[in-house]
């Protein structure tokens, strides 16, 4: 296997990446500082009249479909296509695909439209727009049929991008490789926003390393679990996790994070 | 009196039941935290395409007036209908209402537009529904006529709806009884969306108690000023308390909630 | 030098003037919360239908364009004629002016349309507004030329208002006189929105000396320089420093701070 965690997030602290974020209205506040406190520089703008602009001078894009509404879609696609031309990998965030059909639609319709490095979210919001059978309960997965890894695999396969499944266990696939990630903290599910925050981090990796994006995927989610354990220490509940977890990625440290990672590739073509 | 907060809340962390937001943008993510370290799911959408498919599979619908505009007032409005058909109970906060026309107008159109199970707000906010006259500096209460008892169960009456009024003693009522709470703690002022935040706890108990919507209230508020008092355990400052009252709401006993109850019931038509 | 810092707290304690604030959406919440700690009123309100009626009532206006959209541009213009007309001053925070040309023309647009007592950014964002040569990424200053109270001075100059140029010395300058603020702490960085905070902190000062637009624009600096300090006390990253940053702004002590001032004031016309 090939991550190089701390190598990578070295890198980052070193260039500070701008990585222009158009995500939802409640997290909006909580993946600008987890991107600052990583170490990368956020921004967030969302006008049609600048996405363009600012999406061809950052490091990534980050898509959040969290909160849709039409300008927002259309400001989406446009960036889409500036950061495509301009070489910046995106990440997308398809928040509560599967919950309504205006998100699944959206998610799909930004995938047909850009070119996307990798697609971060739950087993449910994935395995919808991979077609296949899931429930979910707003934006909570409840369910989904086969294996998360299996599910990881076949939705890069058919979406065409690395595919990142996040869940007590993370699986990310390019559609052969899967590597399974097991750090984080079950804390991390009592605050909204940790999977936004987990897509902005994956943002921040691939600025770093655009043309590995399984790699850069798999990094994100080692750096932001171990984060989420170091935030879990102490912490009586998920007030206190929250603040902690900004704490811990600011702290992060590179010389330690690859041997705290619990990441394992399975076998290629497992299914 | 029929309050049972603790059995209540026990069915709410089993269920876990689906809590539709439409909030203002100041406190989303604060909403949203609150509902979920209490134990049910939040999901926050607005767009006109799936709010309708939204609130018709949520437990319950929060709407909050806080930060208008003309697209989400007409999402709320969409929202309440959909909820109405769905049997899902409504939770109004009219933040403001009293401070600009388009507030008061705003909140009076969402009571006549649909059946609205509770109605949340500080004294000002509920007298200017009331048709009372009040004094409101920006969304916080400077003064209104009467008693809160009376002014809870005049507007109960007046609005048709259950109308929670709070402050330093919280009141309830249907419009005959009336329940007073006084849970709580100073420090629940200093931090800026407490009242929204006790507003999407009522709705999480309203998901549980649909019928019974005047009981839901008041448990809500129990809990919320439950939890108001363990953040404020230790608390040097609001940023602090507002961490603790995340992980208080977290931790709420049910086995020990309705010892810490601070509720009362005023005689039946005391005016 | 004529700061009053303690004296111009106090005062702001006891008649808690409402804030008015047109924001970007990533720090509505925290703006609101600082302007709460320290002991005014803060109210969001962006509709263009209550703008106007918001505004006439308000001490002070802060119009940031962290997140602009078309209607948010035309709601910070009539919200700014209002609070001229009603003589309540306006600081403007210029998010990002250099970044984009919608960013930059909007803040020029909104100088140009309405009386701004106070534009408070970072070095980048009022270089640009000065016409001068800037760099800055997404909304981070990188370089400007000449130094920082040169720039605060020609831009006052420039601008025809008094300008606030924060860093890890502020300069703060109403053309002539130029008042250097060196409080605060290098954790300020690592959060988001904390140039935000500084803005709505500078308004609330405003609303209390609406006629010395320079030392309202001076002491909020110190303020929050000094809250900054505190609250960098045992804070292991910026998570549990952003916490305490409320905490230690609801706990200024208006008898000692004047003591903590570092403030100078430079020599007059020293370009």
């Amino acid at each position: 296997m090939t991550l190089q965690t701390g190598a990578d997030l070295r890198e980052l602290r070193d260039r500070k990446p701008l990585v222009h974020q158009i995500t939802n209205y409640v997290v909006m506040n909580e993946t600008a500082n987890a991107t600052l406190a990583l170490g990368a520089l956020p921004v967030m703008a969302h006008a049609m009249q600048e996405v363009e602009e600012m999406a061809s001078v950052a490091g990534a894009l980050v898509l959040n479909i969290g909160t849709l509404s039409e300008h927002w879609i259309e400001a989406m696609l446009s960036a889409a296509t500036a950061a495509n031309e301009a070489g910046a990998p995106i990440v997308l965030d398809p928040v509560g695909a599967g919950a309504t059909t205006l998100r699944t639609e959206t998610a799909k319709r930004i995938l047909d439209h850009a070119e996307i490095a990798v697609v971060r979210g739950n087993a449910a919001e994935i395995a919808t727009l991979a077609g296949r059978a899931a429930e979910i309960r707003g934006v909570e997965s409840i369910g989904v049929e086969g294996s998360a890894q299996e599910l990881a695999q076949g939705a890069a396969r058919a979406l065409g991008t690395v595919a990142a499944v996040t869940g007590p266990i993370d699986h990310v696939s390019d559609g052969e490789r899967v590597i399974a990630v097991s750090n984080g903290d079950e804390l991390l599910s009592t605050v909204t926003g940790t999977g936004c925050m987990s897509t902005a981090v994956t943002g921040c990796f691939l600025a770093v390393r655009p043309d590995s994006p399984l790699e850069a995927a798999a990094e994100a989610l080692v750096a932001f679990g171990v984060a989420g354990e170091d935030a879990a220490v102490g912490a009586p509940g998920p007030g206190t996790f929250h603040v902690q977890l900004y704490d811990a990625l600011y702290n992060l440290d590179p010389e330690t994070i690859d041997g705290r990672a619990r990441s394992s590739e399975a076998a290629r073509d497992s299914q």
